[in-house]
């Protein structure tokens, strides 16, 4: 068993002016750990001479691999590559199947003319190992100094995931014997950090050693994973996470590693039920989370979204009377809204929200973050209300989480006094 | 003027194995820069004893001021506070207002007991200065060592922005003389980068010294930001800025630090215009988008998510024999839920799309990527077709960025040969 480590290294300006979320080095992260390499450290630094070199020194001391993305583009901010050259003693050469490659993606696939700035991404140091960029212009590049491996990739996320796919990962399984580690994660929804932590006392405390149990909160969800190092057997580690499924009862919404959508989809696709939604201050939001994956046309159908009080009229049948009356926050507004997509859109359960997501718009009567949720479906309508109070866009997310945990409760015929 | 510098040490096994994605270091490193400092490194560490220490010591060296977040929590994976504890020579002592605030949010505000893990939190080491928490359990804490700033905060973003604003900005403004920072951002829609970059070759190889151009691709736009260090007029800037917005042309959606959403809507707004959309591929993705940011009701109306055929034809009014014989991706079928959607929900403008997302059901005749977009609206209805070529999530974002470029040309009523 070896203890390969890595430190990812990402480099450009924008990640330090905070114009770009880094969302490369959690994919990489996970990646690295299912073949059983951890991620040590994580740095970014600018599109600096110094900043790049210090983080190549310090990196390399503190990790065998270091990754690093970014840089790599035509444009004149990019410098990392003619850093790489120096700092590996080399000199830059025309590599010629790269030049190829860029010189066909022009021709055949965007059909523009090639730009002497694209050739330039054709040249590589000498001292270089090219790992091939499937579907862009700049080439990866694996450099080796003192036992250290280093390898560098473009930062535009669709172009690092398809190098790592093909060459890093099979590079890096290959050359590191890698360390045993075991992750099982599971989801919950609707219990905050700390009662959970309360819950699972007991349990925590007789976790052996090498046994480790993180807490993942995102708004109403909390991921718990729990991980095994070295050679603990498969039967005493689903032992453990039976336990801990256990211990978090009626609040596990999933015992995989999984969004509460994808477990409501998985749910749906079971039981062969088909979902609409009538959304007002969700505006699409739950709909676009139910069809993002693959095969969402199994289960989904359609929605309306009714974000002024006309079209609640006009397509959900909800009666004016009830909107002047009742308001369109409402628990007679949502329950018409669901009852009217499921029947109009003809399916078996449909969600629909209406509340005041901020900052304006709340009254003294109805405050910003208060929500009404309904769910129809095989047994009956329910109904819930929620009281946020975060910003627009956690209330609108929040508030897709639990609707969607809400159909869950209901498909499954979970008791309501499960809610919390 | 001083050249104060900021590392950000960001605490967390989940951001090593690439669980969460770390959002809060870009939102501090905007509001810093807002303030004239500069962010120089970013640093993720795990929830490791040495880690941290090491991470402390390193990044001290590398900046005047380190900023914390994470591992703060009332678990007991976050070992953080005990670490500065010692790191700083401390005692663990109770921290009364700390300790009063927790209680209140408890019983006032979440309606629940407060637990053991909870009252912990109001320990703090007795060398730190405590800056309070108003929306959390965990308070921030401020720590000097040699000339140096470290201050730790909460990881939860909503915590630790409501700290920074009420705290750490206003005490670091007054601290450290800012060195003046000019800063101006465009966006650019349909236009790759390395076609930019040929565009301003001129301007870039005339940029004075202390001026500095970055290209922040993403997706189908660029943005395009132009700083400046130092004592620069505010004339000389603009006027440099002026001739970028010049250079780039036609391609130009704005000019300032926006997306494409919000243009869209800023444009909406300023013509007082109201927006539907009929979505099939984008599933509400679009619709999402626009009700996102406050103020979305001055414009938009409401949409019809016709994910099945069936909704295509019983709620946006597409014939059958259309989806039979031309298919339900093709232009008739968007032209028609453009037009009808617009009449349906009574808006001035609307957005169709209707496309094949992938990874699965292309055909030889329509494959994988192709999506038609109709636009109505004042001047018609016009219409225009993709061939994507990427993962079903960016080809959904992709889509939407489209359609709402599409969408603005229109209403400004430039010529549809603009479009590359």
């Amino acid at each position: 068993m070896s203890n390969a480590t890595v430190s990812i290294i990402t480099i450009g300006d924008e990640l330090l002016i905070g114009q770009v979320i880094d969302t490369n080095s959690a994919w990489m992260a996970q990646e690295l750990n299912r073949i059983g390499i951890q991620v040590v450290r994580r740095v970014a630094a600018g599109d600096v001479w110094e900043a790049i070199w210090t983080a190549l020194d310090q990196e390399s001391q503190a990790a065998e691999i270091v990754l690093m993305t970014g840089g790599l583009g035509p444009t004149s901010d990019d410098i990392t590559k003619h850093l790489l050259c120096k700092y590996f003693d080399g000199t830059l050469v025309l590599h010629q199947p790269t030049l190829e490659h860029v010189r066909n993606l022009f021709v055949n696939l965007l059909k523009k003319p090639m730009l002497a700035s694209n050739e330039q991404q054709a040249y590589v140091p000498d001292v270089c190992q090219v790992l091939p960029n499937p579907v862009g212009t700049a080439p990866a590049m694996l450099f080796q100094k003192e036992n250290k491996l280093f390898i560098s990739m473009p930062g535009v996320p669709f172009e690092m995931k398809q190098i790592m796919q093909a060459s890093v990962l099979p590079l890096l399984t290959a050359r590191y014997q890698t360390a045993p580690i075991q992750h099982r994660t599971l989801l919950t929804v609707g219990i905050g950090e700390s009662f959970l932590s309360e819950r699972l006392k007991n349990f925590e405390s007789q976790l052996p050693e090498n046994f480790k149990l993180a807490y993942l909160p995102n708004l109403q969800t909390v991921r718990l994973r729990l991980s095994a190092w070295g050679n603990i057997s498969k039967e005493l580690f689903e032992e453990r996470f039976g336990w801990l499924i256990e211990s978090v009862g009626e609040f596990v919404a999933a015992t995989e590693d999984t969004t509460i959508e994808k477990a409501v989809a998985a749910l749906l696709k079971d039981r062969k039920l088909t979902l609409s939604t009538a959304e007002s201050c969700t505006g699409g939001y739950i709909a676009q989370l139910m069809t993002a994956s693959e095969g969402a046309s199994l289960f989904f159908k359609g929605s309306v979204i009714a974000y002024s009080n006309e079209i609640k009229t006009s397509l959900l049948g909800v009666p004016l009377s009830v909107l002047s009356t009742e308001g369109a926050v409402s628990e007679s507004t949502v329950r018409i809204m669901a009852g009217q997509v499921k029947e109009r859109l003809h399916t078996d359960c449909s969600i629909a929200v209406s509340g005041i997501m901020g900052p304006g718009g709340g009254s003294e009567h109805r405050p910003v973050g208060t929500v009404w949720i309904a769910v129809a479906g095989p047994f009956g309508i329910i109904t819930k209300c929620l009281q946020l109070r975060h910003d627009r866009e956690r209330n609108i997310k929040i508030t897709a989480v639990m609707a969607l945990d809400l159909l869950r409760i209901h498909i499954c015929g979970k008791p309501l006094d499960n809610l919390v």
